[in-house]
């Protein structure tokens, strides 16, 4: 399943993406997220990487849909308690039944809101599944995201 | 703390608001977030009334702040797991040391991404405090969020 | 839903609040519960709210409800880390279809159990529904809560 | 630390048990909260009992304590999603530096809320300790708790 | 059902036991995990007992069972956060319906690896149930755990 | 930091692998870690890879890390509520001051004990840090984990 069709992107593409002028996830870090060095734990942030990816997966018309990989996932910068942070994506790819996502992680930091940071990226691959849970062909349409 | 100061509105507050065309706080609904009639907590959508409010406030310049009221909460629809539910965030009234945001909060529906529904909203005041926990007047600056 | 019956208090009030000396939520504040500042975040508090309104709203009969509007809700103090907190609650009013309760939000402070403080107070409505979710007669009888 | 002192019972212990005729914890219980079945977890129940536990020691004058055993734990009924759950405390036994609690789970339940079921018991020695964190005799004195 | 049946132990029980060589459940303590002391709060060891001691019970068979009691349970140093803790466990008597395990509690210090400190132990009984809740005979059988 | 030095195998790297035939870590999976689907959230899987790659990294001797990438995520099947999993790790190459670990998951189905299916595997790289946050060459030693 990791293995993605050659279908050539998708023509109207980037006007889909034009529109996307907002985060998928937007949250605020509370010290329940963090680890043992008292920034926020990864695991929250990969969480939240896997959820925004399936959004941008859903604004392209997927359903239902299962995550099948991650790539490419690089830590930058350490997040902190107070930070609000945004999860970014667009669409690398739309293959036949599956779709690559990118994800841009950014934080606003509380003690310094002046300041925006990349702190984390990700490439999050999805496949559309039917009631089966077999993979079935994607299908464009219109809705609220767009 | 509830009583506010008259002081009218700061006059470039429209700018302000203008630019800031995305919303507070955006999560996706999971399971662990139900009550025991299996749609979304309400208590859930009010902590994060409670963190998307204070965004606003910070916004706006206040950098610790508490809450101090909230009014006029009106739950219009129910929430549900799979919903993409934003918080989006407007300033109402600035005084000397607190502030009173607008919080409406909207639904897109998992089942049905193709509608938008405002589930709830609320008004929630803020009061800008200093290191010694007490009522410090309010300092507007250019940030990240503007 | 926000606008309430005319109908006035139901005569044997006072006998059923008379009866209601126990709180309808009291829990134990835990790291877990804290925001950036290390006090206890507002939205734990007022998710312990929506509930103990729902426990005073069940206690007078109605079985399925869901929460219409929260007022009024002010934070006098802060809460602490090993706080017990206790939501007392009381009806205010019984309409035909929906209920006002006000929940009174009390701390013993941790490193202080002499003293108690009344640190929020809120009042939330709940309206009756029936499986078909549409606001329904509230029926009142006896039960384990009186 | 097991062992428990034989030193006899504290002369007036009755009159304080007989003011404590609220509960120490009193938690509504949500989907968050269930097992694999469906039903609550255990170790939910089991957290507040430490938790009530130790208010019931703290009530009589312990400040800073340990949990160093629990015993005769016995689960006679399963709790439900939307059950109002009371933890019943009452003290055992006082000795020098250790104290033993009975803790006793009531459950109201959410669909019958006209019965209450007894649903746990336990008894938990808490050991009161000083800020070296070893043990430390037990002084006596009024509070809040009452 | 706290009373355990007279058969003894299974023959080949510690075959079984010697097989066993890996922990029942093995986490890491995080922040979120902690009591007002700024150690591994109790409730926390409590639930990952109650689930190592029914992996036990799995292990042996038992595919739907309810716990019905502890004992036992005996802390006997604090855990911290950043510690390993790994849940242990043996069976100690298989009954027609029940089965009683000991879970024994193992920590990892973060500071310290070099070190393994036994911070907890308890004993807990498990019944084999049907479908309809009543207690059932237990059939042992092969499976993944031996 | 995601390019990784060029130093070859540590020599006695397999040695160290034998040894260490326990888990990472290994849970119980419960309702509150569900997507809308019903089945498990990748996040939840996720978020213990990365701790799972931590304790390799620590079993190795790193002290203070930071996780700097993830690659070749790769969710093979579901994870479904009850399943016992364990994540297994390997230490795959170990440079300067960073480590590349691998996490390989496994579920032992909670309905089918008698199979182990591999459910997710993933490539983690930690950097050992000072005090300073900033890359501190890696000291091998002995300790608990080998």
């Amino acid at each position: 399943m990791g293995r993605l069709e050659s279908r050539p992107y998708i023509d109207n593409l980037m006007d889909h993406l034009a529109k996307w002028n907002e985060p998928a996830i937007r949250v605020l870090m509370m010290p329940r997220d963090t680890n043992a060095h008292g920034t926020i734990f990864g695991g929250v942030i990969l969480s939240y990487i896997d959820q925004a990816g399936a959004i941008e997966a859903r604004r392209q018309g997927l359903q239902f849909m299962v995550t099948v990989s991650m790539d490419k996932v690089v830590f930058h910068e350490p997040v902190f308690v107070g930070d609000l942070v945004s999860f970014w994506t667009e669409t690398l790819r739309i293959g036949t039944t599956s779709i690559t996502t990118k994800v841009i992680v950014e934080a606003i930091r509380g003690g310094h809101p002046e300041k925006k940071v990349v702190v984390t990226e990700a490439h999050v691959v999805y496949v559309n599944i039917g009631e089966d849970r077999k993979p079935r062909p994607i299908e464009r349409h219109a809705n609220a995201y767009t």
